[in-house]
């Protein structure tokens, strides 16, 4: 692949573009017969070239992260990938590259000079990436993010319906008055949960009081300001939606800091179902998982099958998949 | 190197061990003589066995670990060998084995085929270790984990140091009656950091009391049980060393439970500097920091300094390095 994109003076991206038919990639038509021209000169079967150069598996799949294996929020996602590639025999290399683009440029590039048979691309929280071109030399599949065109498959949750849950569990158990305390940031599951949360109120036909609802870093700190504030009055919410477990164990503080016990005077639900922290509050806190271990194994799922169909030579020119999967309440004594 | 293996009949890991005269590996006299006959009659020089059969640095560092990217609990690791890594251009190829040792050997060899230029050998908490044979095929440093015949380079946490400073902080703000509650299982940071807390008494003249300690499990629940029962009567301790940081949230839910404010009635310090817990408990928690960030550099660093001499030719039959680094205290509310 190198030699036509010398020959045709162009990058090894742009050969693999031009090769698979990437029409999302809008290369120029002159650059197109150029490449095509070059490959002919060289006798390169597309085949080949698309099976990157090579007539066998190497059963390894690069996984290249932001910081999940360095931070402690997202490591299930590993795990789940990681087995679901052991039972198919395949070895997983991770490539913890941090926020740096050039470094996640590298590290594709890296993973693709060692032969893997494909990538998943993969970030600590929800998010819109804007991953390397060269990832589109192998089948690649996004976790836990996603590419605005959605050129790309992806699995991510489904935070609509992760906070339509919480909020009509507790509206389930009577409460009327429900606070939610929310990431100052509108990142996706900023949106989706405060759409659930209004979603599951008019359901209810209980009216949206912005006043229940407050903004302030995803932090146990910031749960521990939003919950002083909210809960410090005489006609306070009987429960509490928390947009994450951090704020949650913040609010814990700030409810028995108040004198009020955990669920009998505040039911509270929270949303991750963060290790060390969700199951070892005093209640255990009852929540909404993200499905970290689950996006992990249908990630490595999906991308088993696209690296079978290209072997097979058997890839459809179908829309790339975009998975939402569920967010399930896991019930514990605090709400 | 597979060629030699297989006139000789012998493992790919038996030839390394011979031609890098590997001494601890004890290979009989018979077999080391077949593999340097099959290895002369093969033509191959020992340069290039030793140096993986390539002229050149790949500048890739293979970081096999047990659980370390998959739980919350040791990633500052990551982020330390890699930080060091990048500044040298070598990029780090991670897999996370889980405590599968058969995985470990599959990853072990699945990296020297991919030729990486050393190995760093990592597990989420201090403890022995037994690698794959394999392994010793290029330079490797063993990471808060050691081999019991200290033949391998390794990087720990000081233990004992440890826990003796954390005592010795809680006796110079004047405590004499300091709880310690502990892991019940006999790791090497059970025994360094009771060792540090006797030695911390010891120095002060004060009389090691068998009631002022306890063992549970290392977790939430364990510190909430051990702290109840330690601190529910009237000759109380007034200060608390906890095993970790995990243990000492359960702990403030005790002594808040009781009505015992920190650190006004009890000061409390704990050990770790876990993320999501330490900082953001209130009041912030007093803690030694394990020195993941460091043992990750350090290793890097070490790892290099090995690889640069093998390739330089200037490899040393100096016993391997064992190196020992200081747990800081972080001082906040507790204590």
């Amino acid at each position: 692949m190198q030699d036509v994109a010398d020959l045709a003076g162009v990058s090894r991206t742009t050969v693999s573009f031009v090769l698979n038919k990437v029409e999302s990639a809008n290369i120029p038509t002159d650059t197109q017969d150029r490449v095509l021209a070059a490959a002919k000169e060289l006798n390169y079967r597309r085949n080949a070239l698309a099976s990157g150069l090579r007539s066998q598996k190497t059963h390894t799949i690069g996984f290249v992260s932001d910081v999940i294996a360095s931070t402690p929020f997202a490591g299930r996602i590993v795990q789940g990938a990681q087995e679901r590639a052991w039972e198919e025999n395949y070895l997983l290399l991770l490539v913890n590259t941090g926020n740096n683009q050039a470094m996640k440029k590298t590290a594709v590039e890296t993973l693709l000079d060692r032969q893997v048979d494909g990538i998943i691309y993969a970030t600590m929280y929800h998010r819109e990436v804007h991953p390397p071109a060269s990832i589109r030399e192998v089948p690649t599949v996004l976790l836990d993010c996603f590419v605005a065109d959605h050129s790309l498959p992806s699995v991510v949750p489904d935070e609509i319906r992760g906070g339509y849950e919480a909020t009509s569990y507790l509206i389930q158990q009577g409460h009327r008055k429900i606070a939610f305390i929310c990431d100052a940031v509108e990142v996706p599951a900023h949106v989706g949960r405060l759409a659930g949360y209004k979603k599951a109120l008019t359901e209810a036909e209980i009216p949206f009081d912005a006043n229940l609802v407050a903004f302030d870093e995803t932090t146990q700190q910031g749960g521990r300001d939003l919950a002083k504030k909210l809960f410090n009055r005489a006609d306070r919410p009987t429960a509490l939606f928390c947009y994450n477990d951090r704020m949650a164990m913040g609010a814990y503080d700030a409810l028995n800091a108040l004198n009020l016990s955990i669920p009998d005077d505040v039911a509270v639900i929270g949303f991750d179902d963060q290790d060390l922290i969700a199951a070892d509050l005093d209640p255990g806190l009852t929540t909404m998982a993200l499905p970290h271990y689950e996006m992990g194994s249908w990630a490595v799922n999906h991308l088993l099958e696209l690296i079978n169909r290209r072997h097979n030579g058997t890839e459809q020119a179908s829309k790339p998949k975009q998975q939402i999967l569920e967010c399930p309440l896991i019930k514990r004594g605090s709400a």
